[in-house]
């Protein structure tokens, strides 16, 4: 069962996952196989797996709290592939990073602009990219 | 035009704000007027009149960095209240909740649940409330 | 299995919770039962039952990061009982609390001094209490 | 010299604090004289007492600070009256406080707004207080 | 009108922004011009063009709540450059930036020293520089 | 006696301070030599010299705390390095950071994981390293 959990984390993130979460994931194995595993059982396998919410609206909370936190740019680059990957359009997730001028300020909000930015060029959807 | 700000951010607090949030701006009509102003015109009249983003996922991704924020208990008392106004369930906003213990930690997340918890007492909305 | 993880969260939690602890697994009873069972699963049967540390050095870094993190009096007062109830010395709950005040600031460590106060008061711990 | 930092430390305090900031002193005497000897000595002993900025530019970066914080209220609302003493405004609080919404965000600076009306309420300085 | 807050918003930036501040504002450029502007409106024709604290006033506020974000080293930078174009001396600076060791606590104050620093060799400004 | 703290820092620094701690104070001497001043006085004069916790105690609430404000990556190297001077073992940092997963968040517990990582494998102390 401890199993599946960590099954049903990998089934939760494989539609989603991006190189860049797959690197975050990779960086652990040598310093901390349990702490790998805990990433794929709790977030994805307790949390993400859940129904209530569809991946979508998960991918723009999380970056809406990976925006306010300010300093997890890693993770935000990691969640602005996944959300592109589930399906949210760039607008969205620009709009998400927009509004949190107003709840975390403008500092963290242009922060993340450039996070997204840098993910988007990276995908060649920027005009000039 | 700047009445103008000022009146798209009434038209687009007037479908969903609660008494919470009446209750924030009038306590700041004394204080500084001219700040009451702005939380009209900028969060509301510039941001949230922006097409781009649903009402409702507005309200969820605000409650992302509330909870992530930890401290402004207020105002998420009052997007709870406005979430549900605008037609969130209480699933969802539980489910965003939940969401944020994997990013802020579990006290950020417990903290926020108490307060949606006030709220759908409140409204009666808990089975034992 | 998840049962299992659910029994060592017990397991773990019984020698130490108190009953500040209790109550918050209490509130979140019927608004999320789900949350409830995360909170015993995740801290307690993942990460609090495993070996490498002791639990007073569990409780005393918890009570570092609750301390830093400024907002959770709630935790931050469950787990000062539960730091005594595991053996910790008033001491040395005190002496972290002061040294956070390098790390995250005085109203930080002064506002958790008096959070720690209201606990050792509550238990007859302080001179004059 | 350790006295000699107490007592500039006292000095410097001497001439702004308030019962707010007394209060909050007074309440470490019991649970750590230590910590309350250190706050003399080094917020007011070691930095306030320098030169290079005068104690109202000192209260004001204080408030930026506290309000950027979120969670401080009893050490704002000190800073707030200890402010006040030391010759700021009611007019110049007001101001940095409103400007932190554009880097802290508004549920920050509003929650800070709240605590300066509180204070300046309880001196007679709002028109209707 | 619309037009009008921008155009404060540039006059209000003319005296003092840097090169710091130009790139951050050309980086939005292709990303999303709507947030380009909304940084011209809404921090400097709604807040900083208001009366009632001078712009090297400001400048240091917001220097002490970027030094307690701990987080954006691009904007501290930035308002570093702005705050010594605005008048503020060096040693202004440094003296917000201690400060806040008491506030934000001693790794947020040195790791916005260390921008400070880099800010002001870059200028010159440090004897060995 | 202000000598005696200094002196105090120092003989408390000696026995755990690393390369990456130097670093960090010889950056300051030409920006501020009171800031460097300070930060011997206060948390190592003051604070570590303290009896009532060791100090692989009193780096593990280091490492705790840092972890949870997220950005301080250059100290939490110096104190990654320090703790292992100190006599910590390995395997308690990272259990240390991984606890924090459940107070501070995955992104937190994740970044911090990185820089211990890094650590480590400057000294030699990972298999792959």
């Amino acid at each position: 069962m401890t199993q599946s959990r960590y099954d049903k984390g990998w089934e939760t993130l494989g539609n989603i996952n991006s190189e860049a979460g797959e690197r975050i994931l990779n960086m652990l194995k040598d310093i901390s196989p349990d702490m790998a595993k805990l990433v794929i059982e709790f977030p994805y396998g307790d949390i993400w797996s859940r129904k209530g919410l569809d991946i979508k609206t998960r991918e723009l909370i999380t970056i809406a709290s990976l925006t306010t936190l300010g300093f997890p740019k890693d993770q935000l680059k990691a969640h602005t592939h996944n959300a592109l990957n589930a399906g949210c359009s760039k607008e969205e997730i620009i709009e998400v990073v927009m509004q949190m001028s107003v709840y975390a300020g403008f500092p963290a909000a242009l922060n993340a602009m450039f996070v997204v930015k840098e993910v988007l060029e990276s995908r060649g959807l920027l005009e000039n990219s």
